[in-house]
C-alpha cells in the first residue's frame, strides 16, 4: 500500500490549552489536507511560550513532512511565534513592502480605521528574509512558506477565515507541486438511530472481509454513525473501483437505517429531498428555542425550502400563535402529545407550507417534574392531512439533549416524506 | 514563581485527523483542569494506530506529570488502545466483574435493547490488571488509571458526557490527591466592538507595568476581544489579592467597550440584564433563521426573559405574521431599515415583550446584488417607544456572518436596555 505524504499541524496559543476556544481550524484543516492525498498524522497545541512552540518544531519535524503551524501571529505582545520561526530558520526580520502596503490599504479602506495605522502595525508587515511571503487577503498577517532539511513548514494565523483562504489559495496548491502525493480515497455513509456495536454486529463479516488496503471506521455521534471506508494508493484510479465495490455492498447491508451515501448532515439531506420534490417546510420549536431552524438555515439555498418557524417558548406564546387549546397546559400539559400535534396543525396555518416540525420537551436542568423528567420530548411531523408523533427519553445534558432532539425531528419528517 | 503541575492530553481517532469531528472535549478538559490548578502544557490528537499511539505516550511521559488520554474505546474493531494500554503498562486484560455488572444492567435496564448484550460486549468488561477501575456512569467503557515512574496515566471513553462525568466525579479529584498543586488564578473581561491591536495600544502602559507572576492574553472572536488575566503560585492566596487589583486597575482603563467583568458569552450577560431588570424579549430573525434565538435558549433559565421568535425566513411569512407591508418588497427591499423596524413593531405586538431585536441580511454565498452585497445587514433593538437601527456590512462567509449578526444585535440590545 503506498504511504501518504504526512502533515503535523501545530496550534499556538494559551487560549486552547485553558479551553476558552474550540479549535475548529484543525478539523477544517484535517478534511482539505485529506481531499487533497495529504494523511495528517498529528495535532499538537501548545502554549504561547518560546520553548514549547520550538520543541514542538522539533518533534513534529520528525514525525511528518509537511508542518502546518496556525496562530500566534497577532499585532498583540503576547504573539512570539514570528521572532521564533525568524531563530528557528537561521533569518533576520525585514519589513515586506507588499506586506506594509496591504495592510495600510485595509486599514485605511477597508475598516476604516481612525488612526488608520499605528507604529505597532508595522511589526506586522515584518517577515524573516528566509521565507516566501503568502499574501493573506483577509487580513494583516500573511502567511510564511519555510523549507529546512527536505520538509515544509508553513506558518498561518489562526482567525479560520484568514487561514482557510490562504490554505485553499495558495498553500494546497503549491503543496501539491511540491510533493508526490499518493491518493486517499473515502466513501462515507451516515447511519441513523442504531448503535455502534449494533451495526458493528450487523457488518462483522463483511468488515472481516475486507481488503488490506481499505479501512473501515466507526465515527458516532448523536444518534448517527457515520461509516467510512479509506484507500489509500499511489493513484485514485488504481483503488476508487475497489472502494466503490465495498461501499456498494455495505449500503445493501444496512437499507432500512442508512439515511445518505454522502458525508453530509441530516439537515442537508432533508432539504435535497424537499427541494427534489419542490415542497416547503416550518418548523415549531419550544425546547430546542430555534435549533433546528438554525440547522437548516445554516446551509446555503435553505430559503428554497424552508419559509420560517414559531419559537413559542413561552406557553401563551404556543396559544396566541399557534392555537394551541389553554386548557391544555392545565391538563396535559406543554410537553404533550396534544401540544406537539396542534403547534404542527398551528404554524402549518401560519406560515403555509406543506411539511412542519413541532416538538416541545425538557432540556434540563431545571424544568422536571416526577412524571416528566429531564430528556422527555414529544416530537410532531406531518402535513396538513397526517400527522406522526414520538415521544423521546434522552439521558443527557441540556446542549446535547437539544442535539439530539434536534436530529431525530430531522430524521422524523425526513422518513414522513418519503413514506408520503 | 511557582510551577504548576503539567498535563498533556492525547485525543485517539482518525476522525478528529480527518476532520470529521470537531473536538470539543480538549476546551472542556482544559477549563476543568485549569480551574483545580494543573496547567495543559500540550494536546495532541493521534489516529488509531498502534505505533502513533505508542510514540505518543512516549513522548508526552516527557513534557507532563500528568498524561489524560480520550478516545479509542468503543466496541467496534477499529479501537486498539485498550490492548495497547495493557502492553504499554505491562499487564492483561482480565473481565472486571464490576464493569460487566453495570454493562448488562444499562443494556438491559436503561438502554433495553433487543437482543440486550452480545458477546462483542463482553470486551467492553476487559480491563487491564495492573490500572485502577474507574466506575462510567454514563457509558459502558470504564475509565482507566496507570501509574508509571511517577507519573499518571488516565484513559476515558471519547464521548463528551461519559468523559465529563468521569472527570468531575474521579479523575479530578483523584489528581488533587495525588500531587501537590500550585494554584492558577485568572481573571476575563469580555470588550466588543474594538479591535485587537487598537485594545494592545490602549493598555499597553498597563500591559508593560504587569507584574512578572501576572501575565495578559488576548483572546479575539467574532468581534469581540476577550482579556486575560492569569497568574500563578503555591497558593491562591498569594496570587489573588494581585490578580485583584491589576484586573480593576484594566477595567477602569476601558469602561466604553467592556461587556462583563466574568468570562461569560454576550447572550449571557443580556440574560442576566433582563433577569435583574425583570423584563422579557422576543426576536424577528430572518437572515439569522433562529440562531440568535439558539444562543439564548441554550442557557438553563433563558424561559424567565425569553418568550419566543418569528423566524420569518420567507418574505410573505414576514407580511403575514409581522405585518410587514407588501410594498417594502418592492421598494426598499427586504434587507433596509423601513424592514426591521417594521419587524421589531410586529414582534413586540405579536409576542408580547419589553424589548425585541429584529434582523434581516444577506449572508451569503448567493442573494447579493449590487447594491445589497453579501453581509450587508440591518439590525434593529427596541421596545414599544423607541427603535435603534444599525447597518453592518460584513465580509466573511455565511457561518462567520451569521455569528457576527448575533453577537453585535445581542450586544446592541444589551446597550439599548442600559440605556433607557
Amino acid at each position: 500500500m503506498a504511504q501518504p505524504t504526512h502533515a503535523s499541524i501545530i496550534t499556538i496559543g494559551d487560549e486552547l490549552l485553558i479551553g476558552q476556544v474550540i479549535d475548529t481550524n484543525s478539523a477544517w484543516m484535517g478534511q482539505a489536507l485529506n481531499n487533497a492525498g495529504i494523511w495528517v498524522k498529528r495535532r499538537v497545541a501548545v502554549g504561547d511560550s518560546w520553548n514549547d512552540i520550538w520543541q514542538a518544531l522539533d518533534e513534529e519535524s520528525k514525525h511528518a513532512d509537511i508542518i502546518l503551524i496556525t496562530g500566534g501571529l497577532g499585532p498583540t505582545a503576547d504573539d512570539i511565534t514570528k521572532p521564533l520561526l525568524c531563530k528557528y530558520f537561521g533569518g533576520k526580520l525585514v519589513v515586506d513592502e507588499n506586506v506594509l502596503a496591504h495592510i495600510k490599504y485595509l486599514f485605511e479602506k477597508v475598516f476604516k480605521r481612525t488612526p488608520p495605522f499605528l507604529d505597532r502595525n508595522l511589526k506586522q508587515a515584518e517577515v524573516p528574509d528566509v521565507c516566501t511571503v503568502l499574501h493573506n487577503a483577509n487580513g494583516t498577517a500573511p502567511g510564511m512558506w519555510f523549507e529546512k532539511e527536505g520538509k515544509v513548514y508553513v506558518s498561518m494565523p489562526g482567525v479560520p477565515v484568514e487561514m482557510k483562504g490562504l490554505m485553499t489559495d495558495l498553500v494546497l496548491p503549491r503543496l501539491q507541486r511540491h510533493f508526490t502525493m499518493s491518493a486517499i480515497v473515502s466513501r462515507t455513509l451516515l447511519t441513523f438511530g442504531i448503535g455502534e456495536s449494533f451495526l458493528a454486529e450487523r457488518i462483522k463479516d463483511f468488515e472481516e472481509a475486507l481488503p488490506a488496503a481499505i479501512k473501515l471506521a466507526y465515527l458516532p455521534n448523536y444518534g448517527m454513525v457515520r461509516l467510512r471506508l479509506t484507500g489509500t494508493a499511489a493513484a485514485a484510479s488504481t483503488i476508487t473501483p475497489e472502494i466503490d465495490k465495498q461501499f456498494e455492498a455495505l449500503k445493501k447491508l444496512l437499507p432500512d437505517v442508512m439515511v445518505t451515501d454522502k458525508d453530509e448532515p441530516m439537515e442537508k439531506v432533508l432539504g435535497e429531498l424537499l427541494l427534489a420534490k419542490k415542497k416547503t417546510m416550518a418548523t415549531a420549536e419550544s425546547c430546542t428555542g430555534g435549533y433546528i431552524a438554525h440547522r437548516i438555515t445554516a446551509h446555503a439555498g435553505s430559503s428554497e425550502y424552508f419559509r420560517g418557524s414559531i419559537v413559542s417558548y413561552a406557553n401563551d406564546v404556543k396559544e396566541t400563535l399557534l392555537d394551541v387549546p389553554h386548557e391544555y397546559f392545565t391538563t396535559v400539559g406543554a410537553v404533550s402529545e396534544e401540544v406537539v400535534r396542534d403547534m404542527i396543525k398551528g404554524v402549518l396555518r401560519e406560515i403555509k407550507t406543506d411539511y412542519a416540525i413541532a416538538v416541545s420537551g425538557i432540556m434540563g436542568p431545571g424544568g422536571a417534574t416526577p412524571e416528566k423528567p429531564v430528556g422527555m420530548v414529544w416530537v410532531a411531523v406531518g402535513n396538513k392531512e397526517e400527522i406522526t408523533t414520538q415521544l423521546f427519553n434522552f439521558r443527557f445534558d441540556r446542549a446535547r439533549n437539544i442535539e439530539m432532539t434536534a436530529m431525530n425531528a430531522l430524521n422524523l419528517l425526513r422518513k414522513f416524506i418519503i413514506e408520503h
